[in-house]
């Protein structure tokens, strides 16, 4: 039973039915064809020579498939953490290329040693803080930020590297006479065969397609040498990767501690997402959030050591997968053996292949997830949310990703505490001919009673909004005039009460007594009661005044005495808390 | 009207009634000649010249009595800001007594400054984040630390000042040889004058007497000069508070500005505490937050002109003032007028003043304040506030007083959500012959029904939740095994949803349909209404399964249809929602 838990693939192995072969293989070809331009194109995001996108192709695919618990899950290089990777490493400043590609395996073994402990200490309920408009609107800069550091290429000129949209299109346009039409022109036929196949022929590889097209032309024409020469991707060597220990000191590991948290929750939370949306479609598997961490974890330390730079589960690769057919991680393992075979014997294959086809590869794919129809939804919706997104996106335009989406982590956060201090408090009164209470301000057919206030306080009670519920209450109180006799508070709706909001709840109970009001409670929650209890007030407020219901407590309140027979037969419910 | 808000003194002069004159002039006198000593030690701990807690007992009187929204508020020179001003001060390293005095004074105009921009800003609802058990161990750990620091007053010995306890015991004791026992003698009988006073005559100045008593022996036996000489105040200057605008450059500006933030909190924080306290007392006016704010700014920065230092209003004096039978600002006037005179006459009287009779008069009070009732209290009724106190607490005694209250915040706030992340949850059923629906682990006399699920998620869902929402109502349908036909979700506990639940009710809907489990909504309120209509997945819910009560749903369950006639009559309430 453990050994499942913590190995998924042996319940795959043992229960693996025949009929899933062909999709498992044919999942697996199709996925391991598309990493080929791919891994090639996000190791260029990242900073890093091409082939290292398919050495993070082999290893880490392998190591999931051993742990993980989603089974359509396709692992490898992806477009965001291959920025976040390139964000982390320029942070550094100028460095050769030799140290650049050890930087990245460094935080590649940094990223796994992360998540796999968050996993172990089941600390993966930390990517719940990432709210759906805070992802919407990071995914959306990003996919910006990555689309367009691609512009370079494209368009074949030589501009800097930025992270600030403004400079990329500035820089572009300030070289416009630089351009290389030829590049270019090749990069829009591969950008149309990419997003024609995508709309017409969705099982076939179409950036494959664009990939050979874009070498043949090359290669015909001989369009990779001369003055004019297409930028291609040249000598790829010819091996498997290796085995090596990145080297460290303290320094670095401190230096890239931040991003490597940052490019770990991130790419948990991209893969996570996906693998449950997968997951959900199936229903014979469950994924682990946990486990993953592990899973992942993993898939980046051993991957480390097969210079692998940081991978995770990818959005579009895992639905290809999906779709393919694929049943468990055979079809990865498939992936990654076909990986191996090109690095092995096909690499001299692309040598001609020009670098505006795997900016065309990696434009298509993000721009695809900028998200502008989530934002309106919410402009609709909630402008709460549709501002967190907003905020979100530009802060990661502005001031970069991971400034970005701490930004708009802390800032959700903070929304959430703001609206907690105010919470909405609504009046109830009855609906003729029933038991129901509603809300006055909602509707008009309610009849209110004079001396009777009911009061329902949208929230939990705690310090920050203990204030409230007191000037809250008073407010109403004072708009009652002199005819008040009774306040009835509404517990069905108070989840939970700290020690401060008992302390209010004291204050205003004394308060109210002296005034000659009565406060009843109706509805309160066990959790609620034992607080109560615990915190010594539950005699200051008297089970006399406690009910099951507001229908009762105005009935109590009508007849101005209780209904002793009903009160016992209700008092074990009223009186139950565990102290 | 406009100017008896930001003027209440206009209101309580039109409304003079003669007979409270008696009062506010006892009153006046009793908090005048207690505030004398006060001042003189609250002084000390800021590390001024005792005069200077003269000078800050006169203007910001005056001032707050203008603005101020209590009628018995005795502001001043009090402890914990004191020992603020002089943490303040301290860390900006040894300078000369002049420099010293410049930047307490600049700091009361900066703490000045930001009390009125909150207030004018309506800020001071920021007060509410200091949650009670927050506020406990701040103030116990406080007082300890300004209590001790009179050690070596008591003593009479010369060890340096510190802020760290086991720095100043140490100290402390390795000086035992150098102790000055007639100072400390003296100090001793000043404790128990104060004391006993305190405990059997609490209407005389016992504060007073220890000062006259003290300054009687030092001069009646020679004891302020010679080799073993009790360290005494000698010359105070015979001026009052003169006109002067401190002096300052950005420098200044920015690295006392931290302090000034934390002064300004606190100080609100313990004026408005105690300001509402005696307010609920006499019912006769309102005490206005952010009035209050704008007062003591007020006071602070006009107080600031005339030689004062940081003041607020503070919670012995007050009780005081309103104990002797203040009922309007004319006694704090009439305080003000006092020490206006002391200052210009009777300063030489306080030459001989031992300073271990000040160090005894700060003992007293602030170990008053050192509140281990309330810990035990918490550590009964509530674990977490218990933790948040003794955090604080210690928080306080290692980092220092602003750290230790920001940590408690933090702390506080970090506890509210990570509970909301993991909120309570029941499973509900009926209470025989009844319609109410109650947790069945906390009663065994309910009956649950096979194929139905009655969930109650105890908290608003938002993006910090949404999954545990989904992941504990997975777990109970997968109890419930393969009867389960409908779950009812009680919308009662459900006071508000965000856009990252809606996208996960969404999926949820979708998932138990596929599951040919229905899903039914019980007493949604208006705010979760408009979400859910806005949302747009109120058509995903669809109307006919939203019902009033649980009750209600169950009963149209059972019955496999609903009464028509009901549900038209409760239309309107359950569509009903503000797009």
């Amino acid at each position: 039973m453990k050994v499942r838990r913590l190995f998924p693939i042996v319940d795959s192995i043992k229960n693996y039915d025949n009929d899933w072969l062909k999709g498992d293989v044919g999942a697996g070809l199709t996925v391991g064809v598309m990493l080929i331009p791919q891994g090639m194109a996000y190791a260029s995001i990242a900073g890093l020579p091409a082939v290292y996108g398919l050495y993070a192709s082999v290893i880490p695919l392998l190591v999931y498939a051993i742990f993980g618990t989603s089974r359509q899950l396709a692992v490898g290089p992806v477009a965001m953490v291959s920025l976040l990777t390139a964000t982390a490493i320029g942070a550094i400043g100028d460095v050769s290329v030799s140290a650049y590609i050890n930087y990245a395996l460094i935080l590649a073994l940094m990223v796994g040693v992360i998540q796999f402990l968050l996993g172990v200490f089941r600390l993966g309920f930390l990517v719940n803080f990432l709210s759906h408009p805070v992802i919407s609107g990071f995914t959306s800069a990003a996919a910006l930020i990555i689309g367009l550091s691609q512009l370079k290429h494209l368009l074949g000129i030589d501009i800097p590297s930025s992270h600030h949209i403004h400079e990329i299109i500035s820089n572009a346009i300030a070289n416009f006479n630089a351009i290389n039409w030829i590049a270019f022109l090749i990069g829009i036929v591969g950008i149309s065969i990419i997003v024609l196949v995508k709309r017409y022929r969705k099982a076939l590889p179409g950036q494959l397609f664009a990939v050979i097209v874009g070498i043949l032309t090359v290669s015909f024409f001989g369009l990779g040498e001369g003055e004019n020469a297409v930028s291609i991707i040249q000598d790829i060597p010819n091996t498997m990767p290796m085995f090596s220990i990145p080297t460290f000191g303290l320094n670095e590991l401190q230096f890239l501690f931040p991003m490597a948290l940052t490019i770990a929750l991130v790419s948990f939370m991209e893969s996570i997402a996906v693998a449950k949306a997968i997951q959900n479609k199936h229903r014979n598997y469950k994924v682990i959030p946990n486990q993953e961490l592990v899973a992942l974890g993993l898939a980046n330390a051993v991957g480390s050591l097969f210079q692998s730079y940081p991978t995770t589960g990818g959005f579009s690769r895992t639905a290809v997968n999906d779709q393919a057919g694929a049943k468990t991680m055979l079809s990865s393992i498939i992936s990654a053996v076909l990986i191996l075979l090109t690095l092995l014997f096909l690499t001299p294959l692309f040598y001609n292949l020009p670098k505006s086809i795997l900016a065309a590869v990696i434009m298509v794919a993000v721009f695809g997830l900028i998200d502008y129809k989530e934002a309106i939804r919410l402009w609709k919706s909630n402008k709460t949310d549709f501002f967190l997104l907003l905020a979100t996106f530009f802060a990661t335009l502005i001031f970069g990703i991971e400034k970005g989406i701490g930004a708009g982590v802390v800032l959700s956060l903070a929304m959430v505490i703001y609206k907690s201090t105010k919470p909405h408090v609504a009046v109830l009164a009855n609906v003729p001919g029933t038991h129901f209470y509603r809300n006055i301000e909602r509707f008009d057919t309610l009849i209110p009673i004079d001396d009777l206030l009911i009061y329902r306080f949208d929230s939990q009670i705690y310090f920050a909004n203990a204030a409230y519920f007191k000037d809250k209450l008073e407010e109403l109180v004072l708009e009652k005039k002199d005819d008040l006799r009774l306040i009835i508070i509404d517990g069905e709706s108070i989840n939970s009460i700290d020690s401060s909001g008992i302390h209010m709840l004291d204050e205003e109970i004394q308060k109210y007594k002296e005034l000659h009001i009565d406060i009843a409670f109706t509805g309160i929650k066990g959790p609620v009661r034992d607080a109560l209890e615990k915190g010594g007030i539950m005699k200051k407020i008297s089970y006399e005044k406690c009910f099951m219901s507001i229908q009762e407590a105005v009935d109590a309140f009508e007849e101005n005495k209780k209904d002793s027979e009903i009160e016992g037969k209700y008092d074990s419910y009223i009186k139950q808390s565990n102290d």
